[in-house]
């Protein structure tokens, strides 16, 4: 049994859940089949067990390092990433006349969930790759997605996304980066540019970054910014690298986990940039694409998550240690510790945990590849919680791995305590929790008044409804309900989002609750160990895991402001 | 501002809360003063800022190493373990006629803290001799006290503790160390110890080992275990360190955190060791020592919490980002993220967990100074909550920290994620998180017909009682008493310790409380920012956290066997 992910679970959840099969009715997939699918998920697993898993310590040990003039990593890195352009999965989801696989995104997902579980550092760059260049398709120009978007999907050129500064990670209204224009119609780009993954590295022949900045003379905020195409070497109209552009590596950030993965501080100086769409819009395509980007932060997260479970449950299988508390002659041999509760809590709880949150990206996923007013309202409310909620619950997964090692969890000679150091970016990076709180509270349940949180409670309640555990989830979904209007009441954005991470907390867990319910249904009384364990994962979840809602909603009620009106100077 | 510790709060809880001056009419106290105390933990805070805290991240980055011969470690180490050595801290709370300085445990352990907050890896050494030379001085003969104890206490030797081996780490009934008598009366000591701390290093003269054996033919179990004193060097008469006694090192382990403390794999080949007090009762002895331990890992963890808090409050004063909700203006400048209702959430909710468990941790060690039949008593069943709890939530404040630092905190060049990292081996070492709820459902609420419990729930009651917050806080004592009850009702262990940490959880939350609620009567009606600071977090406490316990006793109440009853193979 593979320890990376369980193709078991991704057949029940695609095939005997999502029903992802009947996809290929439609005509963007009538060339696929249960069978294509099957292939390109046996060949992920393949190549993240073959390719990716093995040098995951050693990019741990042997960061990248800049000797300021180039950057060296170790070289099973491009190696792994070779075997994977090759593979043809960079452009899994991609249209068919870019050259893509055209592969429903809940596959393609699933199927790179693989590499993140592998190597979640080496599989960062083609992860960024893909996303700039989906970019560059939807609003770049014809010659601009010749020249940048193709290559990168190609494999020879990768693509990086230059939001943060130094002063501006968080809050991008606060971005200084300065683009004016030249008489040419491209821009010379002046700026810092800081927490670039894949920033800088020799692993292809050039990096096309895209870079959010100001144009010279619009005013403050976050609608006046800009995206601008800016390559690190200058790319001829023929595809010729030519040239360095005024890119430069100020240098590395030294992480305590993804270490892998470089990530840079860039220096943009008088750098030739080309504007994407236009002026203005810049938010607006990164958001496009942050929105990808945060649910495969929340894959990542389970990714990592999962690994460290299967680690976890084979240790707890095979280590002899203990009796049970009911034992009472010392000289009985020692039980394997999956013998002690404590130990099974900590499994249980971790697999309601990552199968919950896979369950959640894949539906998620699936929801793109539905697309429909009604699916994309969903997708909008649930987005903050596919990003934030796996990075929360299933880092604590890898938490539990650690604690199940034990003092072996805890040394650098196993293999858990990095998933879980690799874990703690996926709270911070492309929103931190807090940012995701107030996405969901101060935005998504606001939108078309309200419609998207309605649309959401009901198709929960409507699962709930039809389940014998579900009771105590249609009272949460519509707790949920009334707590939110309250919160809103007044429509002071002060007293309500006071408790915005709370809210999110309970969401978070009430949508979990409804992704273990309606795996259920698809459980139904099939027997065996594998569906004994979805039913117990379930049963665990709703009576251990969901009543955490209570405090949170209880708080939620008070509309206690005790954060909001506190004296800093007190603290 | 010191960041390590914050003076003013011990000075609160030490002489305002504690009343610790008081102390001094005892005869044993009766050389100190609020004078000679303030000295110490003036000396304290001084030797960590100079002498301990500017080579913390150095240890973490260079490791010890073993060339197959001798253990290399950065000479900051010895040098600010000489000037320790010097301090006279080393014996702060021993007996004067041993050359200690009789200071009042409580006040002893506040000093050391200091050392722990700026450098927990190196203050592991001295905290590791101490116990070592305190277990000596209480059960070893006159003649070991010489020779072993009071070179250690002298700054000369260090000690070492050695319980664990590969296969037994939780279960020492396990051990299998054997000690075989030799004519002269000592012992030969072969077997292999694990996780060692402090087990090899050329810091000191020699090291001495205390080891956990069992003589040969003993029974199986904890009860034959017996300990042994094993020198690294044999030790003349006259105190001369002479030829290598047979223990070697067979390598270091790489740990997460605790990076600058050597953490050794032993073997012992017909080591010449001499038994501790008689056969047999080696366990008794560990444990006397454990104890002090277990609250020794608890004032770590909370050290480790508090200077995270510390940096946490400072950047979040000082980083300028974002606007209010409610602002419109995106020109407006950028506020302090402590502005931010979520980051005072992180902040808030670290303060009240290391401001509560440095309470909690100084009311322990002042139980010891006071000793007397029913503080014993609640001292034992305090102990496993000293040590669970801080491992738990100021490691959370530690994950705060991380969070309030951004993009910033997970990288190498602030020291927060290192903060993190060591903090993470407080749920393990010493007894783990799970192993402390067992002990504190399975024996110490049993202990004594449970005059154990009904004490600490009066002493609970009594503070809240007199409080406007108290009314939730007597309810959940009076909750944990009937779910006590519940759960042993009919004496069956494998029901009432199915969920034994959500117990732990419950009722360490509860004590945290009652902590807070404590602290509330010496504050009264005291103004300015401090007082205020402390009626907020305890507000926030009873308000925002001890509600958590609400579904933990729920579930304790519902005897839930989930745990207990599932069968491994559908995990």
């Amino acid at each position: 049994m593979s320890r990376i992910l369980s193709r078991r679970d991704l057949d029940f959840l695609l095939y005997e859940w999502l029903g992802v099969e009947a996809l290929t009715s439609r005509e963007r997939f009538a060339e696929h089949s249960r069978e294509t699918f099957d292939a390109f998920l046996d060949v992920s697993a393949r190549i993240a067990e073959r390719d990716f898993a093995p040098h995951n310590r050693r990019a741990d040990l042997v960061e990248p390092t800049f000797d300021g003039e180039r950057v060296t990593i170790i070289p099973e890195v491009a190696a792994a990433l070779a075997v994977f352009n090759e593979s043809g999965l960079l452009s899994a989801g991609l249209d068919a006349e870019v050259g893509g696989l055209q592969l429903p995104h809940v596959v393609a997902r699933a199927c790179f969930m693989w590499f993140q579980a592998a190597n979640i550092a080496t599989a960062s760059y083609p992860m960024l790759s893909i996303g700039n260049a989906s970019l560059l398709l939807a609003h770049g120009t014809p010659e601009q997605i010749e020249t940048y978007a193709k290559p990168i999907l190609d494999g020879r050129f990768t693509g990086t996304m230059c939001l943060s500064e130094p002063q501006a990670g968080s809050s991008l209204s606060d971005v200084t980066t300065r683009a004016t224009p030249s008489p040419d119609g491209s821009y010379r780009v002046t700026g810092s540019k800081m927490w670039i993954s894949g920033g800088d590295h020799e692993l292809s022949e050039t990096i096309v970054h895209l870079v959010l900045a100001r144009v010279a003379g619009a005013p403050p905020g976050v609608k006046s910014l800009s995206l601008f195409v800016v390559p690190k070497h200058h790319v001829a109209a023929d595809g010729t690298v030519g040239e360095r552009n005024g890119v430069a590596l100020s240098g590395l950030n030294h992480k305590m986990g993804y270490r892998g993965t470089t990530n840079a501080v860039l220096s943009f100086e008088d750098a030739t940039g080309y504007l994407v769409g236009q002026e203005g819009h810049g938010l607006a395509y990164m958001f496009h694409m942050m929105n990808e980007a945060r649910i495969g932060v929340g894959a990542g997260a389970v990714a990592l998550g999962y690994t460290g479970y299967l680690h976890a449950l084979d240790y707890a299988r095979e280590r002899l240690q203990g009796r049970p508390v009911a034992a009472k002659d010392p000289a009985a041999p020692p039980v394997p510790i999956v013998e002690h509760p404590d130990v099974r809590r900590m499994l249980l709880a971790s697999k309601a945990y990552v199968e919950g949150g896979l369950a959640l990206v894949l539906y998620a996923a699936k929801l793109l590849d539905e697309s429909s007013a009604e699916n994309d309202l969903l997708l909008d409310v649930l987005t903050p919680i596919v990003k934030a909620w796996p990075s929360q619950w299933c880092r604590l997964a890898n938490d539990h791995a650690i604690q199940i090692h034990g003092g072996y969890g805890y040394t650098r000679e196993y293999p858990v305590e990095q998933f879980y150091r690799d874990n703690r970016l996926n709270s911070i990076h492309e929103g931190t929790d807090g940012i995701q709180g107030l996405d969901l509270l101060g935005r998504k349940v606001l939108m078309k008044d309200g419609a998207g949180l309605a649309l959401l409670l009901d198709r929960i309640r409507d699962v709930a409804r039809r389940s014998e555990l579900g009771e105590r989830v249609v009272e949460v979904a519509d707790r949920v309900a009334t707590t939110t209007a309250k919160l809103w009441a007044d429509g002071n954005p002060t007293v309500a989002l006071a408790n915005s991470t709370a809210y999110l907390d309970a969401v978070g867990h009430l949508v979990i609750a409804w992704m273990w319910l309606s795996q259920l249904e698809a459980v139904g009384d099939k027997t065996g160990d594998f569906y004994a364990g979805k039913r117990l994962a379930a049963r665990y979840f709703i009576t251990h895991e969901l009543p955490r809602t209570g405090p949170l909603l209880d708080l939620l009620d008070s509309r206690d402001t005790l954060l909001a009106d506190l004296d800093p100077a007190t603290l």
